[in-house]
């Protein structure tokens, strides 16, 4: 490193941690990631966790830390409770401050709903990122992960917002269920997702035997591995663009995503008759970090 | 035991085995269970498996053996190839010998369905079980498990079936998933499941979401873990029920089924407005076997 950070900006998820050492003015100086998730984790070992991340940076400990995440559950670091819909995404002047460490650590708070009931830990942050960068957004987010969500934005607030299993959901069937061999392949058959995805939004609830499908027609058809994967993606999110319909049909979707999963949202949005657009999800996670860091300066100013 | 038996009757599914001694005239000498199903064993371990769980039997090498389910898969003992719907469940006459050994050991086929694809292994035997007590039997049967069945049964034959992932799904989730804590309980609301069985029915696109609705509930109002247990299950059948509806609203289904799943697919065909029955899968399967011996006697006399 050629110079010392002003501030640290982590983000704490349940099965990865990713933190940057950040000047004042918001210049990246480094990024480390890490596997210690929220979920690996007791509520002692994060600041043992957080230290070793940080072993190589003189005076770490002056330095201001900004968390988003999961470190903020119930389970996590310390609880930082939710803020209720309708909210703008909540930024560090009602963070948590963390008590048992001499480090100024504070961890954003979620964003909660209470009917229907949904939580979300992280997501608020990137939210915060895309209305720093475009204060006027108005319309629809997708959030693809493990748990992905879909939100209305209005005003500057989070209006609405519902979380679909579907990521976890694929994860587990792909892994750990009958399917795992015939799914065995980091292949993509394009066409196969688009046809799939189609039928299994006009059925849904037909989704376990489509499922089981898959597995049949490998053992009489030779099914391919890679058509099979993505019938399975395409099964899932075909029911879950079937239920988000009020969300994506009357305006363009804002993806706020990487890699492979967003890019399956984006093809299957198109292919619903809806639009989309992708926009970098740790981009905008970095920038809502520093627009809480901004207010903090002003907070304690 | 008081007397030596005629021949061995046995299920051998993924996760378990099941043995009864058999006089020629079909009385149940002994019974005999353990948890070497298929899916714990390599090809050459089910000779020993068979053998240890006889070993107390004289002059058992010199009994016929008679295998229906898993043990006939690709990935079983010796593959006992499938017969295509339409078709009579199959018996001993079709059965697969087992070369390797000097036991006489027949595994009975499974039954393949070649549009939509589809296979049983294990449920044919059950269904000839309930034909030999019922000639003229017709109409739906529902074989719930770890892959729910349902199943058209005219003029004695299996005319078409479709198997659902909805057992495994369930067991994933409620085991492997951010969920498992929220239904950690055996016990069971069934006001709720009653209540979430309706809008399951109604809306299944919505599956992913109302999943995740049970995290945030427990979350957000406390809400209890045999609640959201009975919810999850209702969630998974309730989708299934909607797909199903064209095998069961018109006449009683005929569940073939025991303990707690076979309650929950009947109430809830109850709640939905059809009509069931369950009759105890056990009896069936052994039912079934006797028949296949019966057969097999026929068929070297």
């Amino acid at each position: 490193m050629t110079s010392f950070p002003d501030w640290i900006a982590v983000d704490w998820g349940t099965s990865h941690v990713r933190v940057w050492l950040m000047t004042r003015d918001g210049q990246v100086l480094d990024r480390r990631d890490s596997d210690k998730g929220m979920g690996k984790l007791t509520r002692d070992q994060f600041a043992p966790t957080l230290a070793e991340l940080l072993s190589d940076v003189p005076d770490a400990s002056s330095c201001p830390v900004i968390i988003c995440g999961m470190a903020g559950a119930q389970q996590g670091w310390v609880e930082a409770p939710y803020v209720a819909t309708p909210c703008a995404p909540p930024g560090a002047e009602i963070a948590t401050r963390v008590p048992e460490t001499d480090w100024d650590v504070r961890i954003l708070p979620g964003v909660k709903q209470m009917h229907p009931a949904d939580v979300m830990r992280g997501e608020e942050t990137q939210i915060a990122g895309l209305l720093l960068e475009d204060q006027n957004f108005e319309g629809t987010l997708c959030l693809p992960g493990t748990h992905n969500k879909w939100v209305r934005i209005k005003a500057g607030q989070v209006t609405e917002f519902r979380t679909f299993m579907t990521g976890e959901i694929f994860a587990l069937i792909s892994t750990q269920s009958v399917l795992r061999h015939s799914v065995n392949t980091t292949d993509h058959d394009q066409k196969a997702f688009e046809a799939a995805l189609e039928s299994a939004m006009a059925d849904p609830s037909s989704i376990a035997a489509n499922l089981f499908s898959l597995r049949a027609e490998g053992l009489l058809h030779g099914l391919p591995t890679d058509t099979a994967r993505a019938r399975l993606s395409a099964l899932l999110i075909g029911a879950e663009l079937a239920a988000t319909r009020p969300f994506w049909q009357a305006e363009e979707v804002l993806i706020l995503g990487e890699g492979d999963v967003a890019r399956a949202y984006e093809a299957a949005l198109a292919k619903a008759g809806g639009t989309a657009r992708c926009v970098d999800a740790e981009t905008l996670t970095l920038a809502g970090l520093k627009s809480a860091y901004a207010k903090l300066g002003k907070a304690a100013s």
